[in-house]
């Protein structure tokens, strides 16, 4: 069976910078890049008016680029403990924006992203960078590195079909973790 | 100078429960309660149902209690690393809710809720139910824990004078967490 294009908006959270990516495609043809970006706030901001900035941000992402799922990275409590707050707090507001309309949303982990993209788990975040500029047939690497994760997302959900990780969500309950 | 009189909801964040109390009052007068509850949202729920859930339920409260600033509890990833991510995801959509209307958005860890409350920062969740029931003149400590936790933090705020937390929030980012 041969599935359907899908266009995937991917979202690497983030107060400082979260980035934003677009592709479509679908599983085992060639991808193509529907617009790639950041949504930067202010460090001194408080943090009301950060996640507003970004809830303001997402939203216009999501009207531009209409796509049929979003895909956001699965933060976890055990890395970056300094920033991993204002990342899950990013990450709410992103999942948040998306399933108000409706959409599917898809949390992929860093290391299943990189698998996806580079063959490897542990990649780099130049392996990724690479990885990216070719599969979407780039003159460049998407800059700054926010910006090309949330491309590796969006590519990584395209090519697990958009399966919506019911089973990894359902593991990660199990476990007591929030997915 | 004697302050007046302020409206603050108190938001005990949580993706399974999260506890909403407002009060009214200010430093130094008894206060009084002006309503207590808790939004709720399925485990087996996705996270983004989960998400929408309670922003829905926020906006009702505030539509209902009409608050003049939102007190949300600060969450550290050092606590609970169980639940941690659900409860800094559910306290940004709170703070989302608030910073939309343009309301003022307080953080008050729970060590700061507790010496407010009881003189003890490191006071159990009974020490601290025992007090919010005495404090709003109650004839039943508020159940569940959650609901009495939103009403401390909300009591915490009037008794601070609705000060915004600015010195907290400057160290809170100095040492590299979100505030």
């Amino acid at each position: 069976m041969r599935l359907p294009e899908m266009r995937v908006l991917g979202v690497d959270p983030g107060l400082t910078r979260c980035g934003l990516g677009a592709v479509e495609g679908r599983p085992g043809a060639p991808l193509s890049l529907v617009a790639v970006g950041v949504v930067r706030t202010p460090a001194d901001d408080d943090i009301g008016s950060r996640l507003v900035a970004i809830e303001r941000g997402i939203e216009q992402w999501l009207d531009d680029v209409r796509p049929d799922s979003v895909a956001v990275e699965r933060v976890f409590a055990q890395h970056n403990v300094r920033t991993v707050m204002g990342t899950a707090q990013a990450a709410a507001v992103a999942i948040v924006c998306a399933a108000r309309r409706g959409l599917p949303v898809a949390l992929h982990t860093p290391s299943e992203v990189k698998a996806a993209i580079t063959g490897s788990g542990t990649a780099g975040k130049q392996q990724v960078g690479t990885m990216v500029t070719r599969l979407l047939r780039l003159d460049a690497m998407p800059r700054p590195a926010d910006a090309a994760d949330a491309l590796a997302l969006a590519i990584c959900h395209v090519w697990r079909g958009g399966a919506q990780n019911r089973l990894a969500d359902a593991l990660a309950r199990a476990r007591g973790r929030t997915p």
